[in-house]
């Protein structure tokens, strides 16, 4: 019976919200609550009170297509807005087998174990086929997803990547009123959602592996620039010193990168989730970062731009969205594509064609 | 009287066509032209026959705001689209100062010396206020300019980048059309352009000088890895040594970027634009790239991509202009945008109220 909790509690997308920690009392106070569906006055007050439950719940509602639940949880997400911007915010990507849950569980409990309060979050829009291939799988983080000061919440499913990067925006909001103080969100690195996931948090760590070459090629261009630090895993038993040159390669390719903006200077160490060796040094480098933006102010500027790029994105996406399923557009998409593709008119006339068509 | 004729050429906006080319005979032949405007079919004609003032004419017309002008340059370009697409296209970045124009000068006159036929444009956004800041200055290029086989046009104005991109790349099928077989679009290394250029070029040269650090700054983050070969200029005199040894840094650093999807491995080399030492080098490389991307249909595959999202890019810039010039949108986006700042509304629900008020 308690095996079978266990596993029902792993499961991913049930339609209905699942318990985010295991013991009996929240089980049944779960059970409890799901007879009466609390408003969202009530979910508020729950969040607020820092109950985990309530904040599942809550984000069940966010993550929902349902029509009725969006009123409801916009209802929610603006009673949290006020308690909410309070927490720093980390992306971590990687490519799959550098060991991002190791990495994380190990860097989680470092930070409860110094007193925060830590949310784990993913952003992977793959995860609506391959039913969440990060974060899916919790028992990796079997220590963490135990841990009382820690929630851990998979990918939310949708079709686009500007789906469930809305949806994670607003669960950061959330689990910042509930009191979460440091928020992480993990992330693939093969494909557009780190560009998502960097517009949405503070700091950007990169985890790799040592051996030149070949890993790399996994990591998307452009993902390197974006990293404020990179963390060299797995450097333990004969990896040390391979981890420890690829630090000095590593060190010298982001010198020659530009400046960043936020005039912290991008640096490198190695660590080993699995002997749990170097991750306070992690910790030290990222507390430095938020030690440095805040003083300069970057930290709150930043996060008004990011502010400021979520509404714009959200309307240039909706915008594309009515444009592109509005019903005589499609057919005659396919038409100017192949024109465009066969040289007979060229990509500008076939897109005047195209918008024509839509405003009139 | 030779000389006022020189000048008034290197004028930039007059408003009337400019002939590009100084001997008295094309002189001639605008003056007698510019009484009777030549129709479309003429233009395209001219352009088929390799007429340099048909050229710049139907080029004036593209660039022109008048509504009139539209629909005959539409015309002209459709007419001169089967003719395009056969020249290769480069793209050249570079901070001011690294000496892009005696590059280009350098690098023009050996093209023309083995064969080629040389168009240089430029793309350069800001040259609405600057007036041209470059490719401005002809006199820069007092070689290239006077070469028959080249032809030298400086950016378009425009409001915004898309703008002059769309005009960009709608004189890239003129000069196409024309029978430039080599184009060349310069661009400076500090703003957004790049990407624009880098979307509608078939290999991007970064052009830099050497001493590290400092002078890298300028270079916007993300250059460095859509570069095909960073070209290492002022190599001459006492610089030799400190370019070899850019030359050794910057090939480690590319190293360390993922592989491109073109299969082709950028790298470095150096050069004199001064001395005109290395320059047959630098074709060389871009030879190579050719040879190879000709070969493995990268080629085709990366032109037929750039048309659509050139298509996709125009209808979302016509779609998102439509929103924000819409009258009721701009108060009501400032509104929201303050509500957004001070976290009373999340930035999506400010995106929403927008919405509404646009669809209905």
């Amino acid at each position: 019976m308690e095996e079978n909790q266990k596993k029902s509690a792993l499961k991913e997308k049930d339609g209905i919200p699942q318990p985010e920690i295991l013991n009996a009392s929240s089980v049944q106070k779960v059970l409890l609550k799901r007879k009466n569906q609390p408003s969202a006055e009530e979910l508020i007050a729950g969040i607020l009170a820092q109950d985990k439950v309530a904040l599942s719940r809550a984000i069940t509602l966010v993550e929902s297509t349902n029509i009725e639940h969006l009123a409801k949880a916009n209802e929610i997400i603006n009673g949290c807005l006020p308690h909410a911007n309070q927490s720093i915010r980390i992306g971590i990507t990687g490519v799959p087998g550098v060991g991002k849950s190791t990495f994380i569980e190990a860097f989680g409990k470092y930070l409860t174990s110094i007193g925060k309060k830590v949310a784990v979050l993913a952003v992977d829009p793959s995860s609506t086929i391959s039913h969440g291939s990060i974060l899916g799988d919790k028992t990796r983080m079997e220590e963490l997803v135990k841990d009382e000061n820690a929630f851990i919440r998979p990918s939310a499913s949708g079709e686009t990547l500007g789906g469930v990067a809305r949806k994670t925006r607003e669960t950061i909001i959330l689990c910042e009123a509930c009191g979460f103080d440091t928020i992480i969100i993990e992330t693939v690195g093969v494909g557009q959602s780190e560009t998502a996931v960097h517009s949405m948090v503070d700091f950007f760590l990169l985890l790799k592996i040592s051996g030149a070459g070949d890993e790399l090629q996994g990591i998307k261009r452009g993902i390197m620039e974006m990293a404020d630090t990179i963390v060299i895993n797995k450097a333990d038993g004969d990896n040390v010193a391979k981890a420890k040159l690829a630090k000095t390669e590593f060190n010298r390719a982001l010198h020659l990168f530009p400046a960043k903006s936020s005039g912290w200077i991008p640096n490198v160490t190695t660590c080993s989730a699995f002997e749990k060796t170097g991750i306070d040094n992690v910790w030290k480098i990222i507390a430095d970062y938020f030690e440095l933006v805040k003083s300069n102010n970057y930290f709150e500027e930043k996060r008004q731009n990011q502010n400021q790029f979520w509404m714009m994105e959200t309307i240039n996406e909706q915008l594309k969205s009515h444009f592109y399923t509005h019903p005589e557009i499609s057919s005659l998409l396919e038409e100017n594509k192949k024109a465009v593709q066969s040289n007979e008119i060229s990509p500008f006339a076939a897109a005047m064609n195209l918008l024509e068509k839509y405003f009139k």
